[in-house]
């Protein structure tokens, strides 16, 4: 039974497509396989408040679906069903010959953010997954996530801003918001 | 002319294959669509010699080619003419709602780590692109890259130690060389 398991997990990783997925109460289905999608750049201790100690700072990974990605390369926006993950990692350092500085270590949480415009009363929504949860409810709609990309993203509550191969397509195809000085 | 030049290089990059290629004299051709290839970590300030200031660190990706990851996730090992990028990345802080840590800006270089064992002495060898340039040389056997992947390559030459999501899978296909406890 338990090889039987896996071989169904696995296959379904396989084939599982890069669109969200819902269990019958409306949670997002963890996306398994975020890792073959679309790399779109890495922090380290990025905060929007106060900035933590150095020992506490965890890096982060932004990813994409592919085929969203493709859209957004010829249009410099997002289509329906697009996904991202922000993957939170601890960082170490001087281990192995490193010297200095910080590499990754273990997954902390990812998050999901999804446009999903016929499910998702704001079109967009965000998911939490800390413990390996196979599925989670969305973030209420006056949660800090939502209330923040809807005020400050580049491109369609996305932060393209910190993107860097992407905010000069978004500049060039004129979908970039750009913020008032301050 | 310049539109046709576009239309070209447009077109052998959307169908350009991740395997390396080399110029008639023996140059390989900077892979120009790297970054559709799969992610395996960033870094930030990462240094196997004396530790940079802060505002000089920057940021390191790694991405290898989806073919040759593949075959790492079933043997633990790399194939022939697999290719690794590593791209650095000015690092940057306190833009737009940031108000702490670092986030990624342009590119500084990219080098590549290429495996060919049919033409390349030591099969692996490093290729340096600093400015944009379409081709380059390999490096020196004896270069530090070189000496330095030989002695402490977690598995054939390569940091998997750094690469959180292939670690394990090394460990546990018997392919992950532990180094010598200091």
């Amino acid at each position: 039974m338990v090889f039987s398991f896996l071989a169904l997990s696995l296959s379904a990783q396989e084939v599982q497509p890069a669109d969200p997925r819902y269990t019958s109460d409306g949670q997002l289905v963890r996306p398994e396989n975020y890792r073959e999608w679309i790399f779109l750049s890495a922090g380290l201790g990025m905060t929007y408040g106060t900035a933590k100690p150095e020992a506490e700072q965890r890096f982060d990974n932004v990813f994409v679906t592919r085929e969203a990605h493709k859209v957004f390369l010829k249009t410099g926006t997002w289509p329906d069903r697009t996904m991202f993950i922000l993957e939170l990692r601890a960082s170490g350092s001087h281990a192995s010959i490193n010297k200095g500085g910080h590499y990754q270590e273990g997954v902390v949480a990812i998050e999901v953010h999804v446009k999903d415009e016929s499910r998702l009363p704001n079109k967009w929504a965000f998911f939490t997954f800390k413990d390996g949860e196979p599925s989670a409810k969305p973030l209420p709609a006056t949660s800090s996530c939502q209330t923040c990309h809807e005020a400050h993203g580049a491109v369609d509550e996305t932060f393209v801003q910190f993107y860097p191969t992407l905010a000069p397509i978004a500049r060039s195809k004129g979908t970039f918001r750009e913020e008032p000085a301050k």
